[in-house]
Order: C-alpha cells, then structure tokens, then sequence
C-alpha cells in the first residue's frame, strides 16, 4: 500500500492509523466486550465517544460551549436544505454567495423552501437584513477557495466547509454556523458535522418534523435515530490524530503541497491550471492538458504508478488533484516526478 | 470472543465473517488499489457493490423489477416523516395502525406534516378513501408483533420492518413500500433501506427539497449525496450471507430460538412474559423478574457470563432479549442454562 496514492476528492485518503484503529475497534471495542458495530448508541461507551470527539472538535476550531456540535446524517446535502427549512421563517429570506457549483447547489435547495437572493460578486454587497448570509469556503470542482479575508456580512455568516474543514487555521468563530461532510478531511461517508452558535440555533424553528429539526437533533444530544457510530468512532479518531499532529503542523504541510504542485504547473505552458491566481484552492488543484486524449492518457499511466482518482468532476473534465489532510507530501513529489516525466515525453 | 452474546436491540450482533470481511475490505477493496473507506461512490466498484446488494435483496424479498430500493441514510427514523411528506398531498390522509411505541413514533411524524387517522385496533376497520395505511410489523419495546395473517387494507399498504425485516418469509409483495434500519437484522447503523412499488413512488411529490425527496433520491440512483458506502458493504456481506444460508434455514433457526426461550418463561411463574401470547415476538422476547433488585441482579450476573444487553428499553424496564439473525442458537441454550440457575438460586 506504501507506494499508492489516492487523490480522490471524496471519500477521500484517511491517515493509515485511522484504518488499523478502526480495524481493532471492530473486534474489541474499549470494555464493551463487544465489537464497534454491534454496539448500542444508548450505553456509556458511546456517550463517552461522543463527548471525546465532539471535545476534540471544538478544541481544533478554538470554539467554547457557546457552540454546539451535531453529528448528522445525510451529508452537506441534507444541510443545505435543513439550514433554511429550520432558520428561515415565512417572509424571511437569506444571502448566498454564489461562485461555484457546490454554493449554487446550496442556494438552489434553499430556494426550495424559503426566499434567498443569490450574490455573484462580494463587490455587490451583503445585505444587512437577511436572516443570516451562506458562503462555501472552497469548491472541489473549479478548485477556487474564497480568500479568508472576504468581506464578512454584518449579518449571522454560515459556511458549507466540507472541502477544507481543518485543513487550515480559519476564525472559526466568525461563523455562526458551518457544516462539512465527514468524508474528505475528517472521516468517512455517511456523517455530516454540523456545527452551531446555540443563540443562532436557538432562534430556529420547532415543530418541524423530528428528522430534519436541527432543534429536536440537539434535544435528543443526537439520539434522535440511531446515529452513524461507526462514522463517528472514525471522526474521533482523525480528531486524535489532527490534535496530536497539530493543526499549525497540517496546515503547514498542506500549504507545502500545494505550493509545489501549483510551481509545477506554473514552469510549463504544457499544463493549463483551471482556477485564477488568487483563488486557487489548497487542497483541490485542477488543470487541463492540451488535449482530451493526453488527458486520458495521463489518468490511465498516473492510476498504474499507483496515483489514483486524478480524474476531474464529470461536469469539468480535466485532471483534479484533492490534497486533504491525509495526502502525505511524499504523494505529491511523486505526482511532480511522474508529470514531468509526462511533460518530457509528450510535450 | 466465542463465548460472548450480544443481546442487544439494536445495533444489533453481526455474523463474525461480515465483520471479517469487512475488514479487510478496509485493506484492499476489490481491484480498486484502495480500502473501502477511501473509495469514491462515483466509481464502478461502487455501482457494482450497489448493483449486487440490491439483487440480494429484491431475490430475498421475492420482487421483481416493479420495486425499486433506495439506500438511504438517516434510519428508519427520517421514513416517519418522508413517507407521509412525500405521499400525501393537500387534503390527502393516511390510517396508522398503532399498537405499539414505534407505531405512534411513526404517526407522531406524520402528524407533523399530514392530516392522518390512528387506528388502535383492527377491528375498527380500515377506510377505503386513505391515500395508503401504515403498519409497524414488530414492536422491539413490547416485544409484540403483528401476526403476519393481519386483516389488510384495501389501500396500498406501507409498513416499518425494522426488527423483524427478512428475519422470516413474508409476502412482501402485499406491500408497496416497506423500509426499515441497517442496524438490528441488516448489518450496520446509518443506512435506511427503503423498498418502493415503482408505481405507488411515481405519484409522490416532486420538488421538494432534494435531500427529503423520494423521486430526487431515485433520479440520482442513490448518488444524490454521498452515500454511506460502509454501510451499503456490510448490506451486501449481510445479504450475501442470507442467501447462501437461505431465508427458510434462518426462518427455522430463529423459531427455534424464540420457541425455547418462549417455553422456559413459560416453564416457571418466577418469569413474567410482557408479551400477550398471541402477539409474542421471535425477535424481541421482553420479561420482568419477581423484583426491580432481581432483574439488576441477573443483568450483572449474566453480563459476567458474557450474555450482553439483556436490559429492557429505558421506557419499559425488565428484561429484553433481542434474537435477530446473526444470533446463534448457542447463545439461546446459554441464556436458558443461565436463568434455570438464576431461578434456581434466587426462585
């Protein structure tokens, strides 16, 4: 397995102690004389994985308990219509900002249930009396990440940062609600992590049925329907890792990744980098080569060198590079040797 | 791990080569180069996976390509509210057949977005003008189950099967849409399976928010947002191993279970059976001793004994002894060893 790679952008590459932890969970999981999976979500064992990670969690985001965390199902998806279905009340209405596929998708399924203005450009300006204002921090597809420094709203700021959630530093705290599937930097398919300031949360809607409540969610501390405590076993123990690693140390070394693979791309006009200069994106890298059939050629000899899942989103095209957390840098380097390789012989 | 039984409601013990399997699909998945876990849903290992799991299931189930299944997450739970969301219109009504915890947990949720008649005995009669009826075929709490001859309605019939689905032949043609949690007979917590007529889907609601809508869920093929690959792996290690056992063998097996188990409660007054006799589960069997300290007694005692999760649900108390599939006859002899001994000691 050492000299294989995955690139893929989700489910993504999980670091190789993540495996084995779960692997020995599955057989004998802490004192419950029981393997993970055939443990019930209402025992003590579960509770204390709970508060374990969800701990770890806000550690990593520098949050205190004026939030709250919810591991749900259903993914980012299912948020971006639970988050106006429960926050949005008859009449009011939402800012999206709206510069890729993933924060359009968003913005599509909130226009399902209440009344949203899509904004295109910052330049165009938040308004100041929406119920709150949606951003996505970086979009896999184009590869284009939306600087840190973007003109915040004077409203309540949410996020879908399911693309590179931990994976840097970030003022978590200027978000009053963000959310991020589990299975690109922080586990496995099947759980979204849904963080929130319990004063926005508070102001969300009752009643609704209990499935998509963010409030019925909190009051059942997640027991609503028996929750994914696999996917949960796995984010506890990327969270382990993120914080025994530190996140100044993954940060530090994502942006050493990126730095090269984007050089790399930049020394030769064979490669055609997809996203604009100061949007590029650290952990979704995207380009084309000068022609469709190089690029099928590039996927099929990178996938027999053992560097897998290069191939773009089927609405770009083109060849995508996804750097979460768990891509080591030795992946990269053999990325870099392989595309030069490439470049000289077709170039 | 030979001599420890896992009694527990839900999620519930598995077949050990399922969790062998498992694991090591989480080394090498197939031919992907990759573990399971790090497999995108978008590759042709996935469809395959996805393709053959639900064969198994349409071939367990006796249905043909009139049915379609949907794999989805959120448990049996989110089904309370989908169900009704999806298939009842303005004005329109559905009869909820309400014997039991899960029953009214069932009509609860679609009280919240449907007007809907509870029904608490059959002999009220169902209506000939609900858009279709609903029924809970096992209650896991009470330990009752409805007698599988029960009078049906003359309106498309849906039912929640969570703890007794595929743990008995069934005319599940009688049904056009069926679901029910992983977890408890299926394999692992975070996946809903769903089984729809496709006629009876085809009239549900469009445009509702994609991530709580039946006909977006089947337009994408599953993919509308990532699904719980995991989850949909052990399905398939769980299905597959069905049917090489084959659905009558596990049918006489879990009779026998409940049988024996059955005949010594009945075998002593120091046992008090909740169940009426006629109603009796073969998948929860539910009793309470002669004192509360007596029933704390014998769940430590037997938890020494490696016999796990004996403990009824917080709402009822006593004792609850859950025999789905994977159980082996062996941790019934066990059991009933043990409490001859208990009741010897303490009758």
């Amino acid at each position: 397995m050492s000299s294989i790679y995955n690139f893929c952008a989700g489910p993504g590459m999980l670091p190789p102690e993540v495996i084995e932890h779960l692997r020995e969970d599955m057989l004998h999981w802490g004192n419950t004389g029981c393997g993970l999976l055939e443990v019930s979500h209402r025992t003590s064992a579960y509770a204390d994985l709970k508060a374990h990670t969800e701990a770890n969690l806000l550690k990593l985001f520098g949050l205190d308990d004026q939030y709250t965390i919810l591991l749900l199902q259903g993914g980012a998806s299912a948020q971006f219509a639970m988050l106006p279905y429960n926050c949005l009340r008859e009449g009011a209405s939402a800012d999206y900002l709206v510069r890729g596929y993933w924060a359009e998708k968003a913005a599509q399924q909130a226009a399902r249930v209440a009344r949203i203005r899509r904004l295109h450009d910052l330049r165009d300006g938040w308004r100041n009396d929406a119920v709150y204002a949606h951003v996505t921090t970086n979009e896999t597809i184009s590869g284009t990440a939306l600087p840190e420094n973007f003109t915040k709203p004077d409203v309540p700021l949410c996020a879908d940062m399911s693309s590179d959630i931990l994976a840097r530093p970030r003022q978590y705290r200027d978000y009053v609600f963000f959310y991020a599937g589990a299975q690109k930097n922080l586990g496995v398919a099947g759980l979204a992590i849904v963080v929130a300031e319990k004063e926005f949360l508070s102001k969300a809607r009752r009643n609704l049925p209990a499935a998509f409540c963010y409030l019925e969610h909190a009051k059942a501390n997640g027991l609503y329907h028996t929750p994914n405590t696999f996917a949960v076993a796995a984010l506890r123990h990327v969270t382990d890792w993120l914080l025994a690693t530190g996140i100044e140390t993954v940060w530090a070394q994502n942006q050493r990744k990126a730095e090269k693979l984007y050089a790399e791309l930049d020394a030769s006009s064979f490669w055609r980098p997809i996203a604009p200069h100061n949007e590029r994106s650290i952990t979704n890298v995207t380009f084309r080569l000068p022609s469709a059939e190089l690029e099928t050629r590039f996927l099929v000899e990178a996938s027999h060198q053992g560097l897998l899942a290069l191939k773009g989103h089927r609405s770009a095209g083109g060849i995508r590079v996804s750097l979460y957390n768990a891509m080591p840098e030795s992946g990269v380097d053999k990325l870099i040797a392989f595309m030069r390789e490439f470049n000289q012989i077709h170039g």
